[in-house]
């Protein structure tokens, strides 16, 4: 093939941490990647500075040029009015009706497709990952909060406002602590990254014994993932028994998605599932099995995401590619 | 129309309380109906009879004979095993693996269609009812238990096993009450007439002022949704309190439901919101909008069931005629 004729895309996944950006053929191929830090403190403008400097270093870096991108899909925090391509307002980033798909277009030119960040890490699944046999799965992603999507026959489901798939505001516990949303006791508020970093700060303050600040010039820096699975690793009892328990939260609420759904597959990814891996899953398994009709969880698989860091940028590539396709 | 060209079918309404059946048009027309207690705990055979004097009591009603009947739709507590057709297992008739529908089709002859409660209750409101023109509908069946179902493109959501919708076990309070399903917390454990029969009783039992047991020659008797009603519309304190919890929790789900589903309308049902009416269904509506993204909730209908009683023995109906519009 010549190589005129060698096209890609560029996925992108916005997360309230970092930005990861990649080019990626049709196959599900990698060809390149970026990445950087979100500083989503930073506000939106220079957020999207950050976005496009790493689509263009990605690109770069694929030793190919803007020419041979047809499309650019982006998986971002929602909830999103996916008409008007923009970001209504997230709980982590603080923005109100950020026009990022039009930013994007404006730097690339292309056309750009953009959806919430669940929905493309269940999407990239779904295409090329760990759920590609199945037609109904339901995907949870845990990391600074919590994603969802919703795969049925097949289809993402994006419902009346398309908004469907915002899994981590279940509510589990009406008395539990504030979410990021306003709400309280969602899945999100109990059981992402930054609530499992609330309840070990809360308790190392209370006086419980753990070593997770040890080593760490400033005790305020936050717990990233791969800290918190090493300290789950060592046994540290106060990580170990925060995550634990909020493994076990996460768990009813697949109970609860199995007992409506009653899909095929359930996906976990996202940060903390691929830092821990199976000792996660298996306790949001057990968990769930323990507490659903049995005929909804009978022959269901609950397994971890298997493009692991790379479902999002995946899915987002899926999309872009959709969109060429249908135009 | 000469008389032999007029056919109907049966619907079947199969409750924790009690049995309704009908002769259905395929206009959705009731012809006659037919009502027994449902006595659960005279176990399955008994009640399997007392269905079948229903269904031959509305054929006669109808002053038809069962020549006239092309199909039986039933809808019944799950969860079921649609293949087989039988009852799994469920909460409140606490039968396992009971062949409702090989019983049907040996007392009747004819061509048996069984879906659980909450699915017929939602296919009556679709077909025939309050949510005649969506496509995504979200349906919760308060009475003895809580049932629901789900409507996606226009079609019942049933899952990989077929046991989609049990939007009763959807669990809101990890400690919370036991369920008739063996966890802990979930909606229909916190929100039924069971579970406010339970709470009325306990505040009751403690010394809590209400005048609910009065009138009454056994105070063990339970309380039906009109009694309940009553007692709301008198204000009585610990009646209203604990109905307005009650519904507090079904809003607080119905939040969940929205975040999940984005659906464009969710539509209550079952004795006691037929009884209690807009009361409980506005208390629902503002418990959701106030725990929900304003988006999943925009231009969205929360609404009380249209049909009422009907629904189940309606959408059973529906489900009866589909199956003889495709043989």
């Amino acid at each position: 093939m010549a190589k005129e004729n060698k096209k890609y895309v560029v996925g992108v996944d916005l997360g309230g941490t970092k930005i990861y950006s990649a080019v990626i053929a049709q196959t599900g191929k990698i060809i390149s990647s970026s990445r950087r830090k979100t500083k989503a403190e930073s506000g939106f403008d220079s957020v999207v500075s950050r976005i496009n400097k790493t689509i263009f270093l990605a690109i770069e870096r694929a030793g190919i040029t803007l020419d041979d991108i047809l499309a650019v899909g982006i998986g971002s925090p929602g909830p999103l009015d996916l008409k008007e391509g923009t970001i209504i307002n997230t709980p982590n980033l603080k923005w109100k009706n950020a026009p990022l798909k039009a930013e994007l277009v404006k730097a690339t030119g292309k056309p750009v497709a953009i959806d919430n960040d669940g929905n493309v890490g269940i999407l990239g699944e779904y295409a090329y990952g760990a759920a590609r046999n199945a037609k109904d799965v339901i995907g949870l992603f845990i990391g600074t909060g919590i994603g969802g999507g919703i795969i049925i026959g097949g289809r993402l489901l994006h419902g009346f406002n398309e908004n469907a798939g915002e899994l981590g505001h279940m509510i589990l516990s009406p008395d539990g602590p504030k979410c990021g949303c306003g709400n309280k006791g969602c899945i999100e508020a109990l059981a992402s990254r930054l609530a499992i970093e609330r309840d070990i700060r809360a308790a190392y303050t209370a006086g419980q014994k753990t070593k997770i600040f040890e080593n760490t010039a400033d005790s305020q820096e936050r717990l990233r993932s791969k800290k918190l699975a090493d300290a789950f690793f060592e046994n540290d009892p106060v990580v170990k028994g925060v995550i634990e328990r909020a493994a076990q939260y996460v768990g009813l609420t697949v109970a609860s998605l199995l007992n409506i759904f009653n899909p095929q597959v359930v996906i976990l990814g996202g940060g903390l599932v691929e830092a821990i891996g199976e000792p996660y899953v298996k306790i949001v398994r057990e968990t769930a099995q323990g507490n659903v009709f049995p005929i909804a969880i009978r022959n269901v698989k609950i397994i971890a995401a298997e493009l692991k860091d790379d479902s999002a940028v995946l899915g987002a590539a899926k999309l872009a590619w959709d969109m060429v396709e249908k135009s």
